[in-house]
């Protein structure tokens, strides 16, 4: 059984800065806690390189490991590689997922432009996973998909479908050549969302929280549209209309 | 004009106070910070007892401060009754409304039970705003409307329709003898969301984060619902949840 004491144990130095986006980065690999998180990673294929419990923690009956490696550590050894307040007492080290847009199958799509707030982006891949979207794209100017943050607010739908970072043009491009409707959204120059047709092929486009979606991507679409403000808000949370405009898209 | 200089001024600690539920119940009057926050509630009649400005700070071309008592304070005040790591150097004293659940006025209402993110409940009267919504109705295990996590979220939409605290079954009875359909949710025993009937008079119940709405509730609602998950995701956000209903719901 592999036990590590000490936080300042390389090893424990090298999980922690997992943390940081650099990091993350260089090494493709990623920091999940919980064990929600970690039971439904489990259930995936080569997602998990390793699973670790601080002492004292039980795993609940019919956890299932899979086989996958544990490493025991002390509560300090947990304390100092988790992002919560509170650590549940176990962890697992993840491979990043190596996804280019240029490969990705499917007929639905999410593309997320320059979204900053890590729950925000967590909320759209949970919502996109439940309207049964094939995957998500994120622009440029986006919260990095393995953030810790994005990760506990997606509850495991970010380990369901595939979450590419990739040129949003690009993208729409591909698009048009397998004859899919882009669906931008804006407050200008666009059309009740309701105007737009259910279909079991779309892409939709939504945008940063202050200055929704880029211009030059607008430019590109096949249809923008709006949700209409009845009351006197100014605007809907993001993922509040993402969650509307996929409901009302999807056939 | 008024200045306070050190935060062991009395009025500076009874403003930080209001940084507490129990001292917001027992004074009726809750604080807001920034300048769209401040500017949204001038709007109104009879929410702004007193703006509080910190030195240095600028307010903007065209800010209506409509006759209302300014008072002026060091940065060091404006710190001490922040609830934000980087104060915008504007906050204000508010008055909450005195509303009960036996004379609100309307025919469209969404109907909170236990839910305890702040940043849902806010984000869930942000959308009812958006959707013409006449009033949301806080029940029992809520977080406080007026934490200033709950009226962040809102970005003023706690200005613009009512929130009131209530018991959400005396609520019902309201609604049966007014002849409003009242719509609970449910993964169990519920039909697809889009079975309801668009209309301008209903009453739509979402519930706590884990648990959904109480067995109590379900059972005296006409119809219960539930947004189907085409995906793997095991459920949406709530504040998610409740746009997709509010938006199909609403005629």
């Amino acid at each position: 059984m592999k036990y590590i004491q000490s936080a300042k144990n390389p090893t424990v130095k090298q999980w922690k800065k997992l943390l940081s986006k650099k990091e993350r980065d260089n090494s493709g690999k990623y920091l999940i806690e919980g064990f929600h998180l970690v039971e439904e990673a489990l259930k995936e294929q080569d997602i998990i390189q390793e699973v670790i419990v601080s002492e004292g923690t039980e795993l609940p009956v019919g956890f299932q490991l899979n086989g996958v490696e544990v490493t025991y550590v002390s509560e300090e050894v947990m304390k100092a590689i988790s992002d919560t307040e509170s650590p549940q007492g176990i962890a697992a080290i993840c491979e990043q997922k190596a996804l280019s847009i240029n490969n990705i199958e499917g007929k639905t799509f999410l593309l997320i432009d320059a979204v900053q707030d890590p729950g925000n982006i967590g909320t759209m891949i949970r919502t996109a996973d439940a309207a049964g979207i094939d995957a998500v794209v994120l622009g440029n100017g986006c919260a990095d998909p393995y953030n810790p943050k994005v990760i506990r607010s997606t509850q495991g739908s970010i380990f369901h479908l595939p979450v590419i970072k990739g040129d949003l043009l690009d993208f729409i491009g591909q698009m048009k050549q397998k004859d899919i409707p882009v669906y931008g959204t804006s407050l200008e120059n666009a059309a009740s969302f309701d105007q737009a047709a259910k279909s079991d092929r779309f892409a939709l486009i939504v945008g940063n929280e202050g200055g929704g979606v880029s211009k030059e991507l607008l430019a590109n679409t096949d249809m923008n549209l709006y949700i209409p403000i009845h009351g006197r808000s100014e605007s809907l949370n993001v993922a509040v209309a993402a969650g509307i405009l996929l409901y009302h898209l999807r056939a």
